[in-house]
C-alpha cells in the first residue's frame, strides 16, 4: 500500500501514521519528498484497511498494490476454469451458442425456439422467467410457471437452460428447473444474491453492470466464489455511455483484460451489447476473435410479435445464417490457442 | 406514439403498421416524405405499446410522446408531494438535514453521534445497518443488531431514522426498527425490492443508481407509488462519469429537472456525490441554491477510525459549520419559493 | 420533422407554429393528443431549422428524421467509398495494416520500424510530426523536420504514409510531404481545420473525438466531403468512459454502425483504443471480424525508449506475430463479403 | 514516483529499474513484497519522465506524486490569481455574469442585448463571431464583421466583450477587437492555439472540453500560462454522459475541487451546462453558493428567432429576474469568504 500525504502534512502526522502501519505488525517505508511525502507499507493489505488511512485528514491518497479479488485473478490460479452447465462445457477452448428468446412467453413459443436454436447447432437455451423492466407497466415475465415451461423444454430437446433470477427467494425455485443461474447488469452488486447463489454449486452466469468497471465485476465475481462456488461465468454485456446510437457501448476490450486478469471463462452478450438484430453477428465474430468463450444471443421464433427486446431479436434464419458464419473465425481462434 | 420507417420501406410495410394501429382502436396517421415515411399514433400508448412495433424489420425508430411514469409525474398532479418522516416533512419549502455515519458501528458510537447531529439543528438520522460493500472482505454492517441500536438511539433522542433496506426479507424488520427506508444506488432497479417497500406505508428515500437516468429514477419511483405508497423522497448522489477527481459526478442539473418533472420531494446526497469531505459544505449550500427539499450527509464523531466512508464523513467541528454556514442560503432560497 | 409540444400547450401556440411550417412552403400536420400536441412537418429539414422551432417556449422537443450527414450517408449513396493512399487501396474488400510509432523521433529510427513493417506485410507507414499533449512539458514532435523524415523514409521504402496535422498552417507541408492527413481526435471537431483538409484531394483519416458520438464523426466527415474532398476514411480510436483499466472504451459496435449508415472505409486504432500492448492482437481481430476495413497501429524498434506511447508500441516480433495471426480470420471475413 | 512491477517480474527487471533511477542522479527505493514488487524514485518527476518507465514490459503501473500543472497549481502558488477584463475584476471574492447572445448576427440585435444586460447588472457582454457548429449546414457566423460589431458596441455601451477565438489565424483580429477571448470546448486542447493566446496578455476564459477531466484542464490552462499570459479564467460548462435529460452535465463538484487546486479564477456557463432556459437560474445560484466567481450567460432580445442555441438563452424578462433573484445568494457567499 502506497500512502501519499497531502501538501504541507506535518511530520508528526507522518509518524503517526508510520507508528500505526508497525502497531500492526508491517514494515512501513518512509519516503519524504522536496514538495510531499510518501509512505509504503508491505505486507497483507487486509491488515493494513483495518487502519482506513484513507479517513486520516493527512492523507491525500492511499493507491493499493496488490488485487483485491484474490480468489478470481489469474496470479495466484493460472489454469483456466472450465464450468460444466449440465455438460455442456464452458472455457477453455470451446466456443459456447447459448440462444433463445428475452422471456417465455408459452410452452408453444419455448419448444418452437429450442427447435432452432438446436438444430442450427446452439449448445444451450435461454429464456427469462423473471425479468426486471424498467417500466411496472411492462411484461414481467411468467414466473414460476415460466421456470417449468423452461424445465420442460430442456428435458425434451436436451439443451441445458439459462435463466435468470432476481431475488433470494427465488434461488432454490431457479436451481431446481434450470442448468444455470444468471445474474443480470441490475443486480451484479446485489451481494445477498450474490451470496445465495454462491451457496448453490450450479453454474452463474454474472453479467457485468452498466456502471460496472472490470474490477467490479471481478470483485461481484470474489463474492461468489469466496462463498463456495467455482463455476462462475463472467458476461459482458455493455456499459453505458454517451454513445445513443446503440442500446449499450459494448466493451470487447473488456475480453482480453478478463481473460489476462482472471482463470473465469468470459462470454459476450451482443444482443443487449447492442440492441440491434443486424449487429449481433458481427458482434459475435468480434467476440470470438477477441478471445471470447462464447456468446448468449436472443433469438425468436417470431420476434415481430416477441413481448419484450423483440427489436434486438434475431429471426429464425438470421441465427442460421450466424452459425454458419461463425465457423471460420471460430476455427481460426482454436487454432491459436 | 411516432413510428419513423426505415430509408426504403415498401408501401406494404406502412399499410401493415398503419392496419394494426387502427385494429387497437386508434387512429393512424400517414405521412410520407420524399426520402422516409413517418406514422403517427394518437392515444393511450400503453395500448400501443402492445403492437411492439419496434420489433417491426421495417421500422427505424419508435419515438413516445407522453411520460411513462404516471403517477409521479407533475403534469398531472400540479401540487407538491409532502412527505411526513415521523413528523419531519419533507417538501414544500423547508430544508432537512439528515446526518449520520455511514454505518452503525456501536451503540456508543450512534449515540454520540445522534447528539451532534441534534445539538447542531440536524433533523433525522441516518446510519447502515446493512451495507452493501463492492467487496467481499470489507465490513458488511451489524444487521438486526443495527436496527436495534438505531432505534434505541431515536427513542433516546426523539430523531426520527433512515437506514438501507437491501432485501425484500428485511423490509419488515427495517420497517419495525425506522423511521423510513433508504434504497441503495446499487438497488435502484431492485424491482422485487421496490415492490416491497411500496407495499408499506413508510416513507422511502429512493436513490439514483450510477448509471441512472433521471428517467429511470421516475420510473423506479413509480414502481413504488403503483403499489400503493406515495411517500418517496428522490436522492440525487452522483453518478459514474469519466471524472475521477471526486467519487462520483454530483448531477445537480437533476434537481431543477426532477423538480419541474415530479412532485415527489428531492434531496441531495453530497458525501457520496463528492466522496470528498471538504467539498460536502459547497456541495450542500449548492443544492439548497438549486431548489433540493435537503441533503443526507455523512457525519461521524470518530472519522479517522470509522469503519467506512470515513474519508468522506465529516468531523463534528465541521458539522456544527456547515449547519450555521447554510442558513443565510436556507433564508435565500425560501424567500424566492 | 416531428414537433412535440409541452404539457399544457395552447391551440394558440400550435396554429403559430403550423403557420410559420405552411410559410415556408411546407405541408404541416396538427396531431392533437388527449395529453399532448404533436405537430408534423414533411419536406427538406435544412429548411424547417431556419424556423428554430426548438426556440419557441411551447414546443418540448424536436424530433429530427432525415439524417443530416447527406454527403457520407449511405441511404443515398448505397456503393462503397474506395481511397487510394498512394495506390493502396482501403475499402471494398481489402484489409489494410497501417503500423509505425506514435512519433518520428529520428531518421534510423523511421528506417528500422518502417523495415519492420515492410517486411511483415503492412501496408502504409504512420509517424507523427506533430503531436498533441496533455502536457505542455512532454515531448511536443519534430515538426516540418520530421515531415522531411518521413518523406524520404516513404521513397526507400515505397511505403505511403500518415502523419497527423494539427493547425491549417500546417497543410498544405503535409500535403506536399505525407500520403494522407491523419485528423487526431482532440481535432475531430477542429472545423476550420477539417474545411482546409476538405480543400485539399489527399486522403483523410478522421478520428473519432474522444466525447464524440457516431452521429457527431459523421457530420465531421460532411465537413471535408462538402468542400470537396472525398477521399475520408473513418476511424474509430476508443472513447472516454467511466472504465480505467484501458486507456479507452474501444467502441466496436461502431464498424457495423458505420459501414451500414456511411459508404466511407472505416479503419480501427487498437493502440489508443486499448492503451496496453498486449491488447492489440486480439482487437486487430475483432476489428476484422465485425468489418473494419483495417486498422493503424503503433509499433517501434525499441518500445522500451520510445518518446512517446511506449507502453502501447508493439516490440517489432509483436508486429511480426500479429500479421501472421490476423491471415486466417482476414481469409475469413473476405470469404464473407 | 512509484513503480508497481508486474506479477511475476525478475529480480533482473527490478534491478534494471533501480540502476535507471539512479544513473538520472535520483535515490530509488526498491520494496520486495510477497507478491509484487515495488519501486520508489524521489525527486523531479520531469527528469523520471524522460526514462519512460512505464514502456518497460516488467512495469504494471507507474503513479504519479506531484501536480504535472506546476504554474496553475495552489500548492505552490497560494493567493487568488485576480483577473482584470477592461476593468473588470475576476476573481478575489466578486461574482460577475457576463451575458449575451450565442451569435452576433446583427448590430441593431447586439445593441439591444448589450442594453438588457447593462440595465440589469451585467458586467460584460459575450457574443460569438467565430461559431464552431456541428453541421456544416448550419449558420457558422459573422466572422471579422461580428468582431467590429462586439466592439462598436462595447465602446456604445462600456461593457467589456468576450469572444471566442477557433484559429491561430484569427488571435491578432479578437486581440484588437475584443477585451477578452474565449476558448471554445471544442479546442480545449488545440494546443497551438493556447499557446497563440498565450503569447497574449489578454484574459483568456478557458471552457472545460466535454471529455476532459479537471486535471486536463489545468493542464490546458499550463499551456496557456506557460507561454507567459498568466490572465486565465477556467470555465465549467458541463460534461457529455450518458445523462440525456439535459443537454450536458453540468459537474458543480468541479468548481471546489479547482478552486483548492489551482489560484485561477473559475466561472460556470449555466446556458451550456444545462441547455433548457429555465434551469440556467437554479443553476447560477448553485454555482454562486458552491464558490464560483462568476457566470457566463446566454440572454437574447428575441429567443424564439434566435440563429444558434434559442432554446437555451434566456428571455430578456428572465435575465431581469435572475439577476435580481442572485443577490442574497450572492450576499450569503460573500459574508463567508
Amino acid at each position: 500500500m502506497i500512502i501519499l500525504l497531502k501538501y504541507g502534512a506535518s511530520k508528526q502526522d507522518a509518524d503517526e501514521i508510520v507508528g500505526q502501519i508497525s502497531s500492526m505488525g508491517l514494515k512501513p517505508l518512509y519516503m519524504p519528498g522536496v514538495e510531499r511525502t510518501v509512505i509504503g507499507a508491505i505486507g497483507d493489505e487486509r491488515v493494513l484497511e483495518k487502519l482506513h488511512l484513507e479517513n486520516h485528514p493527512a492523507v491525500d491518497r492511499v493507491d493499493k498494490i496488490l488485487t483485491p479479488y484474490k480468489l478470481v485473478c489469474r496470479d495466484l490460479h493460472p489454469v483456466d476454469t472450465i464450468v460444466s452447465m449440465d455438460g455442456v462445457l464452458i472455457g477453455g477452448g470451446n466456443f459456447i451458442v447459448i440462444a433463445g428468446p428475452c422471456a417465455v412467453e408459452s410452452e408453444e413459443q419455448m419448444l418452437k425456439v429450442a427447435e432452432i436454436v438446436k438444430e442450427n447447432g446452439g449448445h444451450a437455451l435461454r429464456g427469462g422467467a423473471f425479468k426486471p423492466r424498467s417500466s411496472p407497466y411492462s411484461f414481467q415475465g411468467l414466473g414460476i410457471e415460466g421456470l417449468k415451461i423452461l424445465n420442460k423444454v430442456s428435458k425434451i430437446t436436451g439443451l441445458p437452460t439459462v435463466t435468470e433470477v432476481v431475488e433470494v427467494h427465488d434461488v432454490a425455485a431457479v436451481e431446481e428447473y434450470a442448468s444455470a443461474f444468471q445474474i443480470g447488469a441490475r443486480n451484479m452488486q446485489n451481494f445477498r444474491l450474490l451470496k445465495s447463489v454462491g451457496q448453490s454449486r450450479k453454474p452463474v452466469i454474472l453479467k457485468r453492470g452498466l456502471a460496472a468497471t472490470v474490477s467490479d465485476l471481478l470483485l461481484a465475481a470474489e463474492y461468489i466464489v469466496s462463498e463456495g462456488n467455482p463455476n462462475v461465468i463472467l458476461c459482458e454485456r455493455g456499459i453505458r455511455t454517451f454513445e445513443t446510437a446503440t442500446r449499450n457501448t459494448l466493451d470487447l476490450n473488456a475480453i482480453p483484460f478478463l481473460k489476462k486478469n482472471s482463470h473465469l471463462p468470459v462470454i459476450v452478450d451482443p444482443s443487449h451489447g447492442t440492441g440491434v438484430r443486424d449487429f449481433v453477428e458481427p458482434m459475435t465474430k468480434a467476440s470470438i476473435a477477441c478471445g471470447a468463450d462464447g456468446v448468449i444471443i436472443e433469438v425468436h421464433n417470431d420476434p415481430k410479435n416477441a413481448l419484450s427486446d423483440g427489436h434486438q431479436s434475431l429471426f429464425p434464419e438470421q441465427f442460421a445464417s450466424l452459425m454458419r458464419n461463425i465457423k471460420p473465425f471460430v476455427l481460426a481462434a482454436q487454432s491459436q490457442r
